[in-house]
Protein backbone atom coordinates (compact mmCIF):
# COMPACT_ATOMS: atom_id res chain seq x y z
CA UNK A 1 0.00 0.00 0.00
CA UNK A 2 1.40 3.43 -0.69
CA UNK A 3 0.92 6.53 1.69
CA UNK A 4 1.56 9.64 0.86
CA UNK A 5 2.07 12.85 3.00
CA UNK A 6 1.27 16.14 1.19
CA UNK A 7 2.80 18.85 3.60
CA UNK A 8 4.16 17.19 6.54
CA UNK A 9 6.57 20.27 7.37
CA UNK A 10 3.42 21.62 9.80
CA UNK A 11 2.97 18.66 12.30
CA UNK A 12 6.83 17.31 11.62
CA UNK A 13 9.01 19.76 11.05
CA UNK A 14 11.79 17.41 12.48
CA UNK A 15 11.11 17.15 15.75
CA UNK A 16 8.86 13.81 14.97
CA UNK A 17 9.14 10.63 13.71
CA UNK A 18 6.93 9.33 10.71
CA UNK A 19 8.26 5.44 11.51
CA UNK A 20 4.85 4.58 12.76
CA UNK A 21 3.09 5.23 9.59
CA UNK A 22 6.38 3.35 7.49
CA UNK A 23 4.92 -0.01 9.47
CA UNK A 24 1.48 0.04 7.17
CA UNK A 25 3.00 0.71 3.70
CA UNK A 26 5.43 2.54 1.40
CA UNK A 27 5.79 6.12 2.53
CA UNK A 28 6.39 9.06 0.52
CA UNK A 29 6.32 12.51 2.87
CA UNK A 30 6.38 15.81 0.95
CA UNK A 31 6.89 18.96 3.36
CA UNK A 32 4.83 21.01 1.43
CA UNK A 33 2.70 20.77 -1.93
CA UNK A 34 0.47 23.35 -2.89
CA UNK A 35 -1.85 25.33 -0.41
CA UNK A 36 -3.72 26.08 -3.48
CA UNK A 37 -5.66 24.41 -6.06
CA UNK A 38 -2.17 22.64 -8.75
CA UNK A 39 -1.59 19.89 -11.03
CA UNK A 40 1.33 18.90 -8.62
CA UNK A 41 -1.09 18.07 -6.26
CA UNK A 42 -2.32 14.31 -8.63
CA UNK A 43 1.32 14.04 -9.41
CA UNK A 44 2.62 13.40 -6.26
CA UNK A 45 -0.53 11.34 -5.17
CA UNK A 46 -0.35 9.34 -8.09
CA UNK A 47 -1.54 5.87 -7.24
CA UNK A 48 -1.29 5.98 -3.75
CA UNK A 49 -4.05 4.43 -1.63
CA UNK A 50 -3.74 6.70 1.62
CA UNK A 51 -3.59 10.39 1.51
CA UNK A 52 -2.74 12.42 4.00
CA UNK A 53 -2.90 16.18 4.16
CA UNK A 54 -3.25 19.47 6.28
CA UNK A 55 -3.76 22.36 4.11
CA UNK A 56 -3.05 20.62 0.67
CA UNK A 57 -6.58 20.73 -0.84
CA UNK A 58 -7.97 17.94 -2.56
CA UNK A 59 -10.36 19.22 -4.86
CA UNK A 60 -12.96 17.17 -7.15
CA UNK A 61 -10.47 17.04 -10.05
CA UNK A 62 -7.94 15.61 -7.73
CA UNK A 63 -10.02 12.98 -7.12
CA UNK A 64 -10.90 12.16 -10.70
CA UNK A 65 -7.44 11.87 -11.14
CA UNK A 66 -6.23 9.51 -8.89
CA UNK A 67 -8.69 6.88 -8.64
CA UNK A 68 -6.57 4.71 -6.45
CA UNK A 69 -7.56 6.94 -3.24
CA UNK A 70 -9.27 5.01 -0.73
CA UNK A 71 -8.94 6.71 2.38
CA UNK A 72 -8.03 10.52 2.91
CA UNK A 73 -6.67 11.59 6.41
CA UNK A 74 -6.84 15.18 7.64
CA UNK A 75 -4.04 16.01 9.81
CA UNK A 76 -5.97 18.86 11.14
CA UNK A 77 -9.46 19.63 12.99
CA UNK A 78 -11.42 21.68 9.94
CA UNK A 79 -11.66 19.66 6.61
CA UNK A 80 -12.97 22.06 4.50
CA UNK A 81 -10.28 21.42 2.02
CA UNK A 82 -11.21 18.45 1.06
CA UNK A 83 -13.99 18.04 -0.92
CA UNK A 84 -16.11 15.55 1.73
CA UNK A 85 -19.07 15.88 -0.39
CA UNK A 86 -17.61 14.29 -3.49
CA UNK A 87 -15.76 12.10 -1.03
CA UNK A 88 -18.92 10.50 0.13
CA UNK A 89 -20.24 9.81 -3.41
CA UNK A 90 -16.92 7.91 -4.24
CA UNK A 91 -17.27 6.23 -1.15
CA UNK A 92 -13.81 7.42 -0.08
CA UNK A 93 -13.32 8.05 3.40
CA UNK A 94 -12.02 11.40 5.09
CA UNK A 95 -11.15 11.45 8.88
CA UNK A 96 -9.88 14.53 10.58
CA UNK A 97 -8.95 15.34 14.17
CA UNK A 98 -11.71 16.23 16.05
CA UNK A 99 -9.93 16.77 19.41
CA UNK A 100 -6.41 17.59 19.05
CA UNK A 101 -6.32 21.08 19.87
CA UNK A 102 -9.31 21.31 22.38
CA UNK A 103 -7.09 22.03 25.31
CA UNK A 104 -4.16 23.88 23.62
CA UNK A 105 -6.42 26.30 21.54
CA UNK A 106 -9.00 27.06 24.85
CA UNK A 107 -5.64 27.19 27.12
CA UNK A 108 -3.93 29.53 24.57
CA UNK A 109 -7.47 31.99 24.07
CA UNK A 110 -7.29 32.11 27.85
CA UNK A 111 -3.53 33.16 27.85
CA UNK A 112 -3.93 35.89 24.69
CA UNK A 113 -7.07 37.51 27.51
CA UNK A 114 -4.53 37.53 30.26
CA UNK A 115 -2.44 39.36 27.96
CA UNK A 116 -4.34 41.78 27.76
CA UNK A 117 -5.73 42.03 31.37
CA UNK A 118 -1.73 42.35 32.53
CA UNK A 119 0.92 42.34 29.78
CA UNK A 120 2.97 39.77 31.76
CA UNK A 121 5.87 39.60 29.36
CA UNK A 122 6.52 43.32 29.96
CA UNK A 123 6.08 43.43 33.34
CA UNK A 124 8.61 40.58 33.73
CA UNK A 125 10.75 41.77 31.71
CA UNK A 126 10.54 45.31 33.82
CA UNK A 127 10.38 43.50 37.37
CA UNK A 128 13.74 42.33 35.91
CA UNK A 129 15.27 45.84 34.87
CA UNK A 130 14.54 46.76 38.90
CA UNK A 131 11.27 48.46 38.34
CA UNK A 132 9.43 46.59 40.94
CA UNK A 133 12.72 46.71 42.96
CA UNK A 134 13.49 51.02 42.78
CA UNK A 135 9.61 51.45 42.93
CA UNK A 136 8.51 52.73 46.54
CA UNK A 137 5.74 51.09 47.27
CA UNK A 138 6.39 48.01 45.41
CA UNK A 139 4.22 48.41 43.39
CA UNK A 140 3.44 49.59 39.75
CA UNK A 141 1.73 49.01 36.50
CA UNK A 142 2.83 50.49 33.24
CA UNK A 143 -1.14 49.46 32.03
CA UNK A 144 -4.20 49.20 32.87
CA UNK A 145 -5.06 45.78 35.16
CA UNK A 146 -7.88 44.12 34.58
CA UNK A 147 -9.54 41.52 37.01
CA UNK A 148 -11.89 39.05 34.95
CA UNK A 149 -13.96 38.05 37.74
CA UNK A 150 -17.56 39.00 37.64
CA UNK A 151 -16.57 39.78 34.24
CA UNK A 152 -19.13 38.20 31.35
CA UNK A 153 -17.50 35.91 28.68
CA UNK A 154 -19.32 35.87 25.10
CA UNK A 155 -18.39 33.02 23.61
CA UNK A 156 -19.28 32.69 19.79
CA UNK A 157 -19.22 28.90 18.81
CA UNK A 158 -19.60 26.81 21.62
CA UNK A 159 -18.54 23.71 20.70
CA UNK A 160 -15.37 21.59 21.92
CA UNK A 161 -13.07 24.55 22.35
CA UNK A 162 -15.61 27.15 22.81
CA UNK A 163 -16.93 25.41 26.24
CA UNK A 164 -13.36 24.19 27.21
CA UNK A 165 -12.42 27.53 27.14
CA UNK A 166 -16.19 28.37 29.31
CA UNK A 167 -14.84 25.96 31.77
CA UNK A 168 -11.77 28.06 32.06
CA UNK A 169 -13.56 31.66 32.45
CA UNK A 170 -15.30 29.98 34.87
CA UNK A 171 -12.87 28.97 37.44
CA UNK A 172 -11.93 32.70 36.73
CA UNK A 173 -15.01 33.69 38.27
CA UNK A 174 -16.40 35.39 34.79
CA UNK A 175 -20.34 34.56 33.92
CA UNK A 176 -20.04 32.75 30.78
CA UNK A 177 -22.70 33.49 28.05
CA UNK A 178 -22.75 31.35 24.71
CA UNK A 179 -23.72 31.39 20.95
CA UNK A 180 -24.46 28.10 19.20
CA UNK A 181 -26.69 27.30 16.67
CA UNK A 182 -26.66 23.84 18.55
CA UNK A 183 -26.90 23.94 21.52
CA UNK A 184 -26.53 21.25 23.80
CA UNK A 185 -26.28 19.96 27.49
CA UNK A 186 -22.49 20.08 28.34
CA UNK A 187 -22.77 23.81 27.04
CA UNK A 188 -25.49 24.43 29.22
CA UNK A 189 -23.29 23.20 32.34
CA UNK A 190 -21.11 25.25 31.76
CA UNK A 191 -23.49 28.53 30.85
CA UNK A 192 -26.06 30.07 29.01
CA UNK A 193 -27.10 29.54 25.67
CA UNK A 194 -28.20 33.43 25.05
CA UNK A 195 -29.34 35.05 21.20
CA UNK A 196 -26.17 36.73 19.64
CA UNK A 197 -27.74 40.12 19.65
CA UNK A 198 -28.21 39.49 23.63
CA UNK A 199 -24.16 38.16 23.74
CA UNK A 200 -22.93 41.03 22.17
CA UNK A 201 -25.04 43.00 23.83
CA UNK A 202 -23.83 41.50 27.77
CA UNK A 203 -20.40 40.40 27.01
CA UNK A 204 -17.41 42.52 28.42
CA UNK A 205 -15.32 39.86 26.47
CA UNK A 206 -16.06 38.08 23.41
CA UNK A 207 -14.14 34.70 21.68
CA UNK A 208 -14.71 33.37 18.44
CA UNK A 209 -14.67 29.78 18.26
CA UNK A 210 -16.24 29.16 14.68
CA UNK A 211 -15.06 28.86 11.46
CA UNK A 212 -14.56 31.68 9.09
CA UNK A 213 -17.08 31.21 6.79
CA UNK A 214 -18.43 34.68 5.44
CA UNK A 215 -21.47 34.61 7.22
CA UNK A 216 -19.50 33.97 10.92
CA UNK A 217 -16.88 36.77 9.53
CA UNK A 218 -19.77 39.25 8.92
CA UNK A 219 -20.28 38.56 12.22
CA UNK A 220 -17.64 39.17 13.70
CA UNK A 221 -17.76 42.59 11.82
CA UNK A 222 -20.76 43.16 13.73
CA UNK A 223 -19.20 41.96 17.04
CA UNK A 224 -16.23 44.21 16.63
CA UNK A 225 -18.44 47.02 15.82
CA UNK A 226 -20.88 46.84 18.68
CA UNK A 227 -17.89 47.05 20.92
CA UNK A 228 -15.92 49.70 19.59
CA UNK B 1 -13.34 61.03 64.99
CA UNK B 2 -9.78 62.19 63.63
CA UNK B 3 -8.88 59.06 61.02
CA UNK B 4 -5.17 58.99 59.87
CA UNK B 5 -4.74 57.33 56.60
CA UNK B 6 -0.40 56.73 56.68
CA UNK B 7 0.44 55.46 53.15
CA UNK B 8 -2.52 55.97 50.88
CA UNK B 9 -0.83 55.99 48.06
CA UNK B 10 -0.34 52.12 47.05
CA UNK B 11 -4.41 51.87 47.17
CA UNK B 12 -5.29 55.72 45.42
CA UNK B 13 -2.27 57.21 43.48
CA UNK B 14 -4.85 59.89 42.30
CA UNK B 15 -7.59 57.58 40.51
CA UNK B 16 -9.94 56.96 43.81
CA UNK B 17 -11.72 58.73 46.66
CA UNK B 18 -11.22 58.68 50.09
CA UNK B 19 -14.27 60.71 50.31
CA UNK B 20 -16.55 58.17 51.55
CA UNK B 21 -14.31 57.91 55.08
CA UNK B 22 -14.87 61.80 55.34
CA UNK B 23 -18.17 61.07 56.28
CA UNK B 24 -16.80 59.00 59.53
CA UNK B 25 -14.83 61.91 60.58
CA UNK B 26 -12.00 64.15 60.69
CA UNK B 27 -9.81 62.39 57.41
CA UNK B 28 -5.87 63.21 56.95
CA UNK B 29 -4.60 61.31 54.17
CA UNK B 30 -0.64 61.02 53.85
CA UNK B 31 0.52 59.65 50.62
CA UNK B 32 3.48 57.73 52.67
CA UNK B 33 5.08 57.85 55.74
CA UNK B 34 7.66 55.43 56.60
CA UNK B 35 7.95 51.62 55.74
CA UNK B 36 10.24 51.21 58.68
CA UNK B 37 10.03 51.87 62.17
CA UNK B 38 10.15 55.68 62.90
CA UNK B 39 9.38 58.62 65.24
CA UNK B 40 7.31 60.19 62.38
CA UNK B 41 4.87 57.12 62.71
CA UNK B 42 3.55 57.97 65.86
CA UNK B 43 4.00 61.92 65.47
CA UNK B 44 1.41 61.51 62.36
CA UNK B 45 -0.93 59.27 64.00
CA UNK B 46 -0.96 61.84 66.58
CA UNK B 47 -4.44 61.43 68.94
CA UNK B 48 -6.18 60.02 65.90
CA UNK B 49 -8.68 57.22 67.06
CA UNK B 50 -8.87 55.26 63.63
CA UNK B 51 -5.50 54.65 61.64
CA UNK B 52 -5.31 53.47 58.32
CA UNK B 53 -1.99 51.89 56.92
CA UNK B 54 -0.70 48.97 54.41
CA UNK B 55 2.59 48.66 55.10
CA UNK B 56 3.83 51.63 57.66
CA UNK B 57 5.01 49.28 60.73
CA UNK B 58 2.70 50.16 63.84
CA UNK B 59 5.12 49.22 66.61
CA UNK B 60 4.22 48.21 70.27
CA UNK B 61 6.37 51.78 70.83
CA UNK B 62 4.11 53.46 68.62
CA UNK B 63 1.16 52.30 70.07
CA UNK B 64 2.30 53.32 73.51
CA UNK B 65 3.01 56.62 72.25
CA UNK B 66 -0.62 56.75 70.68
CA UNK B 67 -3.20 56.04 73.62
CA UNK B 68 -5.84 57.63 71.57
CA UNK B 69 -5.62 54.83 68.91
CA UNK B 70 -8.60 52.48 68.86
CA UNK B 71 -9.07 50.83 65.87
CA UNK B 72 -6.20 49.73 63.35
CA UNK B 73 -7.05 48.94 59.59
CA UNK B 74 -4.92 47.40 57.47
CA UNK B 75 -5.50 47.86 54.16
CA UNK B 76 -3.79 44.37 52.23
CA UNK B 77 -4.26 40.85 53.68
CA UNK B 78 -1.01 40.37 55.41
CA UNK B 79 -0.88 42.11 58.94
CA UNK B 80 2.39 41.50 59.69
CA UNK B 81 2.95 45.45 59.77
CA UNK B 82 0.82 45.94 62.92
CA UNK B 83 1.98 44.41 66.48
CA UNK B 84 -1.14 42.71 66.66
CA UNK B 85 -0.67 40.45 69.94
CA UNK B 86 0.44 43.75 71.70
CA UNK B 87 -3.00 45.14 70.28
CA UNK B 88 -5.08 42.42 71.81
CA UNK B 89 -3.41 43.09 74.88
CA UNK B 90 -4.34 46.84 74.82
CA UNK B 91 -8.11 45.80 73.49
CA UNK B 92 -7.04 47.49 70.25
CA UNK B 93 -9.23 45.83 66.92
CA UNK B 94 -6.89 45.28 64.16
CA UNK B 95 -8.61 44.43 60.77
CA UNK B 96 -7.39 43.55 56.85
CA UNK B 97 -9.05 42.21 54.17
CA UNK B 98 -8.43 38.85 53.73
CA UNK B 99 -10.02 38.52 50.67
CA UNK B 100 -9.40 41.52 48.23
CA UNK B 101 -6.47 39.21 46.17
CA UNK B 102 -8.10 35.96 45.88
CA UNK B 103 -9.51 36.49 42.55
CA UNK B 104 -6.61 38.87 41.29
CA UNK B 105 -3.81 37.05 42.56
CA UNK B 106 -4.52 33.59 41.33
CA UNK B 107 -5.80 34.88 37.90
CA UNK B 108 -1.81 36.97 37.78
CA UNK B 109 -0.15 33.81 38.53
CA UNK B 110 -2.02 31.33 36.22
CA UNK B 111 -1.11 34.45 33.66
CA UNK B 112 2.55 33.92 34.86
CA UNK B 113 2.40 30.35 34.11
CA UNK B 114 0.72 30.85 30.48
CA UNK B 115 3.62 33.53 29.76
CA UNK B 116 6.13 30.99 30.36
CA UNK B 117 3.84 28.36 27.77
CA UNK B 118 3.48 30.75 25.08
CA UNK B 119 5.46 33.80 25.69
CA UNK B 120 2.06 35.57 24.20
CA UNK B 121 3.37 39.28 24.26
CA UNK B 122 6.18 38.53 21.80
CA UNK B 123 3.88 36.00 19.70
CA UNK B 124 1.45 38.90 19.58
CA UNK B 125 3.98 41.30 18.68
CA UNK B 126 5.84 39.19 16.03
CA UNK B 127 2.50 38.88 14.64
CA UNK B 128 2.19 42.21 14.36
CA UNK B 129 5.37 42.15 12.83
CA UNK B 130 4.46 39.88 9.92
CA UNK B 131 5.94 36.62 11.00
CA UNK B 132 3.01 34.83 10.94
CA UNK B 133 1.42 36.46 7.25
CA UNK B 134 5.37 35.52 6.00
CA UNK B 135 5.28 32.31 6.86
CA UNK B 136 5.17 29.78 4.34
CA UNK B 137 2.70 27.26 6.78
CA UNK B 138 0.89 30.30 8.59
CA UNK B 139 2.23 28.53 11.88
CA UNK B 140 5.47 29.23 14.32
CA UNK B 141 6.90 29.34 17.31
CA UNK B 142 10.09 30.75 18.35
CA UNK B 143 9.83 29.61 21.78
CA UNK B 144 8.71 25.66 22.80
CA UNK B 145 5.04 25.35 23.42
CA UNK B 146 3.47 24.10 26.96
CA UNK B 147 0.46 22.46 27.06
CA UNK B 148 -0.98 22.18 31.02
CA UNK B 149 -3.43 19.16 30.10
CA UNK B 150 -2.21 16.41 32.00
CA UNK B 151 0.57 18.02 33.57
CA UNK B 152 0.62 18.35 37.46
CA UNK B 153 0.50 21.52 39.42
CA UNK B 154 2.10 21.68 42.99
CA UNK B 155 0.46 24.61 45.37
CA UNK B 156 2.31 25.46 48.21
CA UNK B 157 -0.05 27.32 50.36
CA UNK B 158 -3.33 25.65 50.03
CA UNK B 159 -5.43 28.78 51.70
CA UNK B 160 -7.73 31.06 49.52
CA UNK B 161 -5.51 32.36 46.95
CA UNK B 162 -4.00 28.74 46.61
CA UNK B 163 -7.59 26.98 46.14
CA UNK B 164 -8.76 29.67 43.60
CA UNK B 165 -5.33 28.98 41.45
CA UNK B 166 -6.01 25.02 42.07
CA UNK B 167 -9.51 25.16 40.60
CA UNK B 168 -8.49 27.32 37.45
CA UNK B 169 -5.58 25.19 37.08
CA UNK B 170 -8.27 22.26 37.12
CA UNK B 171 -9.80 23.73 34.27
CA UNK B 172 -7.24 23.90 32.23
CA UNK B 173 -6.93 20.45 32.92
CA UNK B 174 -4.13 20.09 35.22
CA UNK B 175 -3.80 17.39 37.86
CA UNK B 176 -4.00 19.50 41.28
CA UNK B 177 -1.57 18.75 44.68
CA UNK B 178 -1.09 20.75 47.43
CA UNK B 179 0.68 21.34 50.42
CA UNK B 180 -0.72 23.22 53.62
CA UNK B 181 -0.20 22.47 57.04
CA UNK B 182 -4.06 23.02 57.67
CA UNK B 183 -5.89 20.68 55.13
CA UNK B 184 -9.37 21.35 54.67
CA UNK B 185 -12.91 19.85 52.80
CA UNK B 186 -12.90 22.53 50.04
CA UNK B 187 -9.13 22.35 49.64
CA UNK B 188 -10.06 18.51 49.05
CA UNK B 189 -12.47 19.07 46.81
CA UNK B 190 -10.15 20.53 44.47
CA UNK B 191 -6.65 18.69 43.94
CA UNK B 192 -5.08 16.03 46.54
CA UNK B 193 -2.80 17.24 49.38
CA UNK B 194 0.10 15.66 49.88
CA UNK B 195 3.89 15.79 51.71
CA UNK B 196 5.74 18.42 50.71
CA UNK B 197 8.18 16.21 49.51
CA UNK B 198 6.05 14.10 47.49
CA UNK B 199 4.82 17.43 45.89
CA UNK B 200 8.33 18.66 45.04
CA UNK B 201 9.31 14.64 43.97
CA UNK B 202 5.37 14.64 41.31
CA UNK B 203 4.99 18.95 40.04
CA UNK B 204 5.62 20.20 36.42
CA UNK B 205 4.65 23.33 37.88
CA UNK B 206 5.26 24.48 41.92
CA UNK B 207 3.38 27.71 42.78
CA UNK B 208 3.48 29.40 46.38
CA UNK B 209 0.78 31.10 47.84
CA UNK B 210 2.54 30.90 51.35
CA UNK B 211 3.79 33.79 53.67
CA UNK B 212 7.39 34.70 53.01
CA UNK B 213 9.15 33.48 56.27
CA UNK B 214 12.84 32.48 56.51
CA UNK B 215 10.79 28.76 57.58
CA UNK B 216 8.95 29.21 53.76
CA UNK B 217 12.41 31.00 52.35
CA UNK B 218 13.88 27.45 52.96
CA UNK B 219 11.41 25.51 51.92
CA UNK B 220 11.48 27.39 48.75
CA UNK B 221 15.08 27.39 48.29
CA UNK B 222 14.75 23.66 48.47
CA UNK B 223 11.68 23.43 45.74
CA UNK B 224 13.88 25.59 43.29
CA UNK B 225 16.94 22.94 43.65
CA UNK B 226 14.86 19.90 43.16
CA UNK B 227 13.15 21.82 40.33
CA UNK B 228 16.63 22.67 38.60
Amino acid sequence: MKIVVLDGYTENPGDLSWSGLEEFGELTVYDRTSYEEAPIIAERIGDAEVVITNKTPISRETIDKCPNMKYIAVLATGYNCVDYTYCKEKGIPVSNVPTYGTASVSQYSIALLLEICHHIGHHSQTVFEGKWQNNPEWCYWDYPLIELEGKTIGIIGFGRIGQQEGKIAKALGMNVIAYDVYPNDFGRAIGEYVSLDELLARADVITLHCNLTPENTGMINKANIAKM
